[in-house]
């Protein structure tokens, strides 16, 4: 019978205790969320989903159409500009989604005959461009610029680098500048995604590339996503303007896409203005993740530290992993939980985000909740 | 230098005639729009827009994180029960565009050592879907159940076969029934994108599948677009429970993919709730691509007959098809152009999108321009 197999693969699951299930949330969640990608705390930010509002209604509830054709707005246009400045780099482009723009980049900066070196620590969102790009992958160690050297030594022609500025699951940050370093002497362009560095790292949350002096660099890609600290939906691609250019021309899940949705545009444009003004909500979710760092390791528990705001905490089996957040939900704390196979190191921890508008209060009560249920 | 490979593809392009640009439009537009697949002209209802920005207040800009997280709410659960609903099929899962939804769909139904049968017409999600899928693709000529059943012969194990229900290009439909007959002959899953039908074709609009009476059915999966007859952003996959809940555990642009922002959930909801009151804007779509394809093929020109609500208009040459979208820009009327390499059977045509809310005025305007103008 059709999708037979199915039945058999959801046997497997239930059978290893690793079914996903979805738990929709009410809108006012009595949980304290220390699990969202929500660093900056502006997803229900007034101005932020006012601006989304304001852009539903002046705009149209979607695009209409491919941004090639009916589907680019002035608005589409003024958000570009805004990233590309508030990033420090010469162009943007926005996508549907930060998945999205992870696929266009990679393909469209890695054609037939190119080499792509990628962290094995990456998003599988860049795992995913490397399998549809044309170039030949070669996966390296994490955060390993002279692996990275070595691989990019073996190959002639075109070739990028493509890493993760701050790696979701354990938070840790790459050795940007060493590899930009590495690129360089070999000729190789560098593709990051600064998904979880936009907001939080770099001048007022400028980002990863900014911090690591590589902003605007004409060998240098960054791929964003809106729906992070930036509290919307949508991605973007930040580069020299012929690298975006190109992917206009080039990167399928651009043409053959349709444009993000004009609430959504709004919507990050409301949150970039803001941190404009409120520059030290990037910094203040870094001292939050510190805060809960030290917190947590001084509670005995065994926690990787923050380069940004995503704090790692180890657990000591899948099964304990599932417990402990299982626990904490029904403590009011809602965490995060990562283990095998969502892991390639087969490590099972509870991952927790540090918000920007985590009051002292908040921090203490999660640390109590994380230590009072520790399996 | 990095990326000095662009350069390069840059001037091929530019000589070929083959640059793509973005050209923002404001929010009035004042072109007369039959180039926007907002095929009920939903996109900018104030029912829609206004389901839009109530639910970006009271929901949030944007979904905070993985649905498996974070990022799904009761509106999420709300809006798959209702497409599930109104599409007639037991379960559905939103995405955050429907390129996601296609790539999870088509992924996550291929696994290793399983048979993919591809049409030659299918979108760009679709062959995407294929080139990340586990299994082996056979691309198979275009709307032709028996060579479906030939590849589908050739193997033994999990198979499926993959097709739009209206191709996008040339807007013909696909011969659903009959594919579905070859695919339950060899026990094979039929999967197949209701992009362009969802809203237009079937019984007020349910859908190419409800039309051809597969909805429902336990072998057949239906991917459906949220940013085109529902006017809004988004994707979701439709079809039995046991799939549903196979991609919540396997299907990568769901696990690794921010939530749809509420917004767009907010809006496609309202499109669903005013598509059931009014389901005449369905028929209406219909008649009016019939009533543009006649007064074309009046004027003498060559026009496919529309199945749904895209009508081909054939142009002597790509340089022609070219001038021929600019001049009808210029007269006032934005349509769609395809040439080559984006088509791949290497003709050129006009792409015109009917919409429901057009007139009868509008109509007469729309032909008389591109009669004008052709080359
Ligand atoms: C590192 C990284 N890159 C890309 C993405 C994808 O971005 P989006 O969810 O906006 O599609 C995510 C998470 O969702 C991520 O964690
Ligand atoms: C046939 C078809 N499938 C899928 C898509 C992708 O849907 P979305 O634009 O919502 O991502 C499109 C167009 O955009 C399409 O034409």
């Amino acid at each position: 019978m059709a999708f037979g197999w199915i039945d058999e693969q959801a046997l497997v699951r239930r059978r290893a205790g690793l079914v996903r299930t979805l738990r929709p949330r009410p809108a006012d969640s009595p949980l304290l969320d220390l699990a969202s990608n929500d660093y900056l705390g502006l997803a229900r930010h007034p101005e932020v989903t006012e601006g989304a509002a304001r852009a539903a209604r002046a705009w149209g509830a979607g695009a209409t159409g491919s941004r090639l054709v009916t589907g680019t707005t002035e608005l589409h246009a003024e958000l570009e500009r805004e990233l590309a400045d508030f990033c420090g780099f010469e162009a943007a482009l926005v996508f549907s989604s930060g998945y999205a723009a992870n696929l266009a980049a990679v393909t469209a900066l890695a054609p037939h005959g190119s080499l792509v070196v990628s962290d094995a620590g990456n998003h599988a969102s860049l795992i995913d461009g490397c399998r549809l790009a044309r170039g030949t992958t070669q996966v390296v160690g994490h955060a390993d610029p002279d692996a990275v050297r070595k691989a990019l030594a073996t190959h002639e022609g075109p070739a990028v680098a493509v890493s993760d500025t701050v790696f979701s699951v354990d938070g840790d940050a790459a050795p940007l500048a060493a590899l930009a370093q590495v690129c360089r002497a070999y000729g190789a362009g560098l593709v990051v995604d600064d998904a979880h560095g936009l907001g939080v790292l770099g001048e007022g949350g400028r980002g990863a590339a900014r911090e690591a002096g590589l902003a605007g660099a004409d060998d240098v890609v960054v791929t964003v996503t809106l729906s992070k600290s930036l509290g919307s939906q949508g991605g973007a691609v930040l580069g020299p303007a012929r690298v975006i250019e190109h992917l206009v021309n080039a990167a399928r899940t651009f043409i053959f896409d349709t444009g993000l949705a004009p609430a959504a545009a709004g919507g990050a444009l409301a949150a970039l203005t803001l941190l404009r003004r409120e520059p030290e909500r990037a910094a203040r979710a870094r001292a939050v993740a510190a805060e809960l760092h030290a917190r947590l390791t001084a509670e005995g528990l065994s926690a990787v530290r923050p380069d940004a705001a995503v704090v790692s905490v180890r657990a000591p089996s899948p099964e304990g992993a599932v417990r402990w957040a299982a626990d904490c939900r029904a403590a009011g704390l809602a965490v995060g939980c990562f283990r095998p196979p969502s892991v390639p190191d087969g490590i099972s921890r509870l991952r927790l985000t540090a918000r920007a508008d985590l009051s002292g209060v908040q921090i203490e009560r999660a640390v109590r909740v994380i230590g009072e249920t520790r399996p």
